[in-house]
């Protein structure tokens, strides 16, 4: 085993967020005209993607991707980390590698050359906070093994995939490679399910990689409940019994519930000042207890450091923090 | 004289933002090396653009520009509004205009087909809410008189010139040709002075035009003291004495005055919450005044109206507003 470069390196879909405030009006005509489901994240392609931009209301641009959040928080609390994940070659994608980079996360995945642009997430924020994401992948959907560094994730203590990363055939090979090779190492692998519908899509196959390759999971509370196909939230701890080394549920205001060894663990949320936008909540969630386990903190801290995560990120429009992550680790852990 | 379609159209330099929290060291480096200076609007070439992009935080992208940012709060207003400005033919330029347009701001001003990209501003918000503007013109400085839309012009009841404009030489041609076509109209013709740096570059040729062709003149205190090179603020009424129509000069926390006919109006600022960024807070106070003088409002409600709109524009990141302004306007005035 070498020596930890790296304390956490993720791989997802390298998206550019287009976020706007709409009406609920706005939701469910896009739901009945083109199927949008509200909340979730929907696949588009480039004819729809170009058809909804053009009747979404002025947005602001900022970098996002699941995993990509996720890096961001984990490099605002202060951990250093890498990323994987492919953009095009252009201005969004000049802007996902900046963002990443001036935070100090290692990047250096290739950006597509063949002119596909950069994926982005048309993300539609309801006055209640809640997201409905439609990604057109682009770029993204072009991550293959090749771009698995495996010096990079050999030397990382954990690798963080998305569940996302199904949706793209060849990413899901390049998820699987980057698996191994941290197993190999000695390293352990964390997955997100990332959304319910996603689950659903993938679900025998998520099913076996929970099941023989995932040493940490995050799911929300639809997620899990989807993949065993399970109807009632207090059958959930019977059907993840041995699945994996440590599965942390978040559970929105209710907080989340991290299962360890046999043992449970209730974490509250933390209070709110106010809730403005959900996006990102649950990859700012996955960097706190990363950047928890990563630096030796038990589960209630490491839960705690999600949840602390999760409240910045929800604060404000826009799916990475606004403030330094570092500067809210409670005194006894910092 | 034609009928009225717009109340408003304004010819600016099109750029997108990409806006940063920084530290004030930050600012003290970057002048003393760059000689950046604070709180202006400092043009940059592309090698600079790209060093100083390289060494900013993570940032979001959003469509500014001084008089697209006009047009932006305006039709937020409820005003009927067009705008004139040059993109690239890429990403960014499809942001911005995308972002008017989906406000229903008029805007077919043809992309620059060259390949020279949409031009950005890189603004460092230091932690008192001040904005440092970093200006690369990129396609912006291409915008030629053929751009001018004669028809658009005529047809409406005020034209409102950017001063950055006087920047791009041909530019500059533009803005005579729009003033000229305005007043054969019988349209009235606005000005913003923009920056006292910019009023210190093309002092005489600012003189001449606010002497001659503008009827609304928009200033701080340090353009306007600048463009008649007074020392003390208390000599500024008598330099513009006669000058042109409506002077509307703003004051920071100290609100606003209008000289019109003779007359003077105080007007306070606004009541803040808190003072995120102040970057559009002048583009705003214009759109408000704007807004009023062209729906038959009197000054001092033209001018609460400007003191509205810019309150709502500093109170969070980014130059146009996050909620419509027409719900903000007193209801005597609705």
């Amino acid at each position: 085993m070498t020596s930890t470069s790296f304390g956490l390196t993720a791989i997802g879909n390298a998206l550019v967020d287009v976020l706007a405030q709409v009406d609920d009006a706005f939701i469910d005509r896009e739901d009945s005209e083109h199927g949008m489901k509200r909340g979730s994240m929907n696949l588009i392609g480039a004819p729809r993607a170009k058809q909804l931009y053009g009747v979404m209301p002025p947005a602001l641009e900022m970098s996002g991707g699941s995993a990509g959040n996720t890096m961001a928080c984990y490099a605002s609390f202060g951990g250093k980390g890498a990323y994987i994940g492919k953009v095009g070659q252009d201005q969004l994608g000049a802007v996902f590698g900046h963002d990443l980079k001036t935070m100090g996360v290692h990047y250096n995945t290739t950006p597509q050359q063949t002119g596909v642009p950069t994926g982005h997430c048309l993300i539609l924020v309801t006055p209640d906070g809640q997201r409905t994401m439609n990604t057109f992948l682009g770029a993204a959907v072009e991550l293959t093994p090749d771009d698995i560094d495996e010096t990079v994730i050999a030397q990382s203590a954990v690798t963080y995939l998305e569940g996302y990363l199904f949706d793209p055939p060849q990413a899901k090979s390049a998820f699987y490679k980057a698996a191994e090779i941290a197993h190999k190492a000695g390293r352990k692998v964390s997955l997100t399910l990332s959304d319910s519908f996603c689950v659903d899509r993938h679900r025998k196959d998520f099913i076996d990689l929970v099941n023989n390759h995932v040493d940490i999971l995050f799911a929300n509370e639809s997620e899990i409940m989807s993949l065993y196909e399970v109807f009632d939230w207090n059958d959930v701890p019977a059907v993840i019994e041995g699945k994996c080394n440590i599965v942390c549920l978040t559970r929105s205001e209710k907080g989340s519930v991290v299962f360890h060894d046999g043992d449970i663990y209730d974490i509250p949320a933390e209070p709110l000042t106010k809730m403005v936008d959900t996006t990102g909540a649950g990859d700012a969630y996955a960097a706190g207890f990363l950047y928890g386990y990563t630096h030796g903190h038990d589960m209630m801290m490491s839960g705690r450091l999600g949840a602390i995560a999760a409240a910045e990120v929800i604060s404000h429009m826009g799916p990475r923090p606004q403030m330094p992550l570092s500067t809210l680790i409670p005194r006894r852990a910092a």
